[in-house]
């Protein structure tokens, strides 16, 4: 397997292009590109022709790509930005800071100039900002042949990526989107079939501000090689294509995960997040769940005469919390990944809490029995024993309670259902299980029942 | 905005794809069909035709799917299964069970049972298993006309996917793979061009009995419509989709969401899950995170005498073993996330633990301060405050480095690194975690150092 570092070595250009075909792995393809030297560096750019770079740069990092391109002179970046689809041009210009871009995107052909500041003007977070401008299109009212003819001198100067010239789009004289057609059925149709009879005038579109994220939820929901973007008055404006999709669907599953764990998402891939981003992005929720686990403190001194009374009650604090936040994390996982991905919203409280109940009920039922075991292992008496399991069975059932609400709650609201981390959850049932434990304490315990 | 009961009692069959077409959201359909009562989804069965038997069955979960088809007759549902894809049609026979998923292949026609039954044949966790059998094929040797009506006829007896449609295989007479061209290259080259000018002769391509994530992942990674899969020989199986292959990697995102929420994967979709699968799933991980957990009461009760002489200590159990959890987690979800999508290896671990470490340093600094706050506003003393802040900082540092290490351990493993749960971590936290505050209590406050 040849490495990229040999590749670059190697007079042959024809060595980079293997190296990437035998490098179908993105990770071990940045882990190369991150270990390479500055010289290195500078040489592959130098070395890249148009073609290389379309298929080298489009399937890096956007950030690594932009290192790249800006380890070379401005002319010769904008001559490999120019080969890029347009949508990965866009995304490696948002990651060069401002008066770089600027001059990079000055030195480009000005209709493709033109093409990507309009899309750099989208908000990032939009359909529009990651969509491809170059669909093909044709107008109605006409034969396959000549909607070919019409294909043939659209896309002799500038060719389009494959899934962008999968489907065709039919629109009239304002470019409204009137239809599609796959370019399959127009080639493979009959000679003298009208586009007409091909054409499906039932579209799924979004409009250009369409949260990028819906828009690609749509594009797989519906299983489509590309999606069409449209403004208000129907005018197509471009096509997200399904490789973007994927990208966007991977990166709210990242930012998900962060969130899941109690984080921030950290915005950058992790191996780029330097030391204080990571404390950043973190030490803002552990303060606050910090705080909130902090009146686990007070209830326990609230409860001090109690644990001087029972010290063996101080032996299962962890294990019940402990026990409570486990319970609550595996429900609010599995609910926000269903909400995540549109299985779940608020109107379908109705069958999930029922369900996660119903668990719950069997879940306290096994917890109070390996509970009442484990409490008569550490030889504490019956009354500690069965308060223990007691305490086990109701924190379970309290936990499942909360972890099935909070996060179909969310789904209200503009707030992600992720935020419901397993630190938040174990958080609330910290406290609110060392009240229920200690109070069924002082009901079953005779020394404390006064 | 129509709704599927609605369009179920209209006399016209185009209402059904009027809904289809408003209704773009996967769970808001999966939502109108859970909810049809058994005549309705009879009737909505009965009214398909092939071409929106295609549409529908192609955008639902497979298990949904299935239970339509087998609401309707045999013939019936073989008529419907006859038209759809045949990576769809296998992944909806295998939510069927076995006496009539059998019988609903009898029932097709010879040929396409053969398609299915070898699809079927398949370990389901291969990539040959998700595989279109039906891509498009040409031989070499000829200019872009002949090839052209040589897929003519091929696609004349069954249409295939436009994501199927976007790459042509270049293939000798015992089916090997020799090269790629684009369809839309074939379709937009000048008149009288030799395919061979066209082709592409690097290919990436996966094995047969290639894990399917990796197959998918290999897709994404290098932003492909399909991807071909081939025998040992190098003969052309099949193409795995870019739509299949982002079912694969959401699958796996849920399975991974899921484990890192202390369960086991559900293995179906959250709504249908019956509360005993839910238990079965979530309980082995419980009882697994108890008995680890239940040694922090013998952590406690080794320490009983220290707790009877100063109860204060107990204060700030829930909170010290807490907040190295929560830190603990931090990590390994970000870790896990980033293994899952090839980002860190095992290999990483130099570049990834000073990082995690300089991070950590900082954050114990701050909950340090933090903890000697609170400590102050509980009037528990010097020794104590002194060691709840000397404690957090430690139990931070210490949760960090194990953070950071297992789930990259994990990595060189077949144990899916994703095991590493919020809730596994937090148990191992909790009982070092006591260790480390009551060693530190020890030799810090007074009435304990003897």
């Amino acid at each position: 397997m040849p490495t990229l570092a040999s590749a670059i070595t190697t007079p042959d250009p024809a060595a980079l292009e293997e190296w990437l075909d035998d490098t179908p792995d993105r990770g071990e393809r940045e882990r190369q590109l991150r270990d390479l030297a500055a010289p290195d560096r500078a040489r592959l750019v130098a070395g890249l022709d148009p073609e290389l770079a379309d298929r080298l740069l489009a399937v890096i990092e956007p950030r690594t790509a932009a290192n790249l391109l800006t380890s070379a002179s401005p002319v010769a970046a904008a001559g490999l930005l120019a080969s890029l689809d347009s949508d990965i041009a866009a995304d490696i210009l948002r990651e060069i800071p401002e008066p770089t871009s600027a001059s990079l995107i000055g030195a480009l052909p000005p209709a493709r100039a033109l093409v990507l500041n309009g899309l750099l003007s989208w908000p990032p977070e939009s359909a529009a900002a990651h969509m491809v401008p170059e669909a093909l299109v044709i107008s109605q009212g006409q034969d396959v042949e000549s909607a070919l003819t019409q294909l043939r001198l659209q896309t002799a100067a500038a060719p389009v990526d494959s899934l962008v010239a999968a489907y065709v789009y039919v629109v009239d004289d304002e470019r409204r989107l009137l239809g599609v057609v796959s370019l399959q059925q127009l080639v493979l149709a009959a000679p003298g079939t009208q586009v007409a009879d091909l054409t499906e005038t039932d579209i799924i579109a979004v409009e250009a501000d369409t949260d990028d994220e819906v828009a690609a939820r749509t594009l797989t929901d519906n299983r489509l090689a590309a999606l069409p973007v449209v403004d208000k008055d129907r005018r197509l404006l471009g096509v997200i294509t399904a490789d973007r999709a994927a990208d966007i669907v991977e990166d709210e599953n990242t930012e998900d995960a962060e969130r899941q764990g109690g984080s921030e998402p950290l915005e950058v891939p992790y191996l780029q997040a330097s030391p204080v981003r990571l404390w950043r992005k973190r030490v803002v929720w552990l303060l606050v769940l910090f705080i909130a686990e902090a009146y686990t403190g007070t209830v326990l001194r609230y409860f001090e005469d109690e644990l001087d009374a029972v010290v063996s009650l101080a032996f299962f604090i962890p294990l019940l919390v402990g026990t409570g936040g486990n319970t609550g994390t595996q429900i609010t996982t599995t609910l926000v990944r269903a909400a995540s991905t549109g299985e779940v919203r608020l109107r379908d409280l109705g069958k999930v809490l029922p369900k996660e109940l119903s668990a719950a009920v069997m879940i306290s039922a096994t917890m109070a029995a390996v509970g009442l075991l484990r409490a008569w292992t550490l030889g504490v008496g019956w009354p500690v024993m069965i308060t223990v399991a007691v305490s086990l069975a109701a924190i379970v059932l309290w936990s499942a309670f909360v972890a099935s609400i909070l996060p179909l709650l969310l789904t209200k609201t503009k707030i992600d259902p992720a935020v419901v981390s397993a630190p938040m959850i174990a958080t609330i049932v910290d406290g609110t299980g060392l009240l229920i434990y200690f109070m069924i304490a002082k009901s079953i315990i005779p020394e404390l029942s006064h």
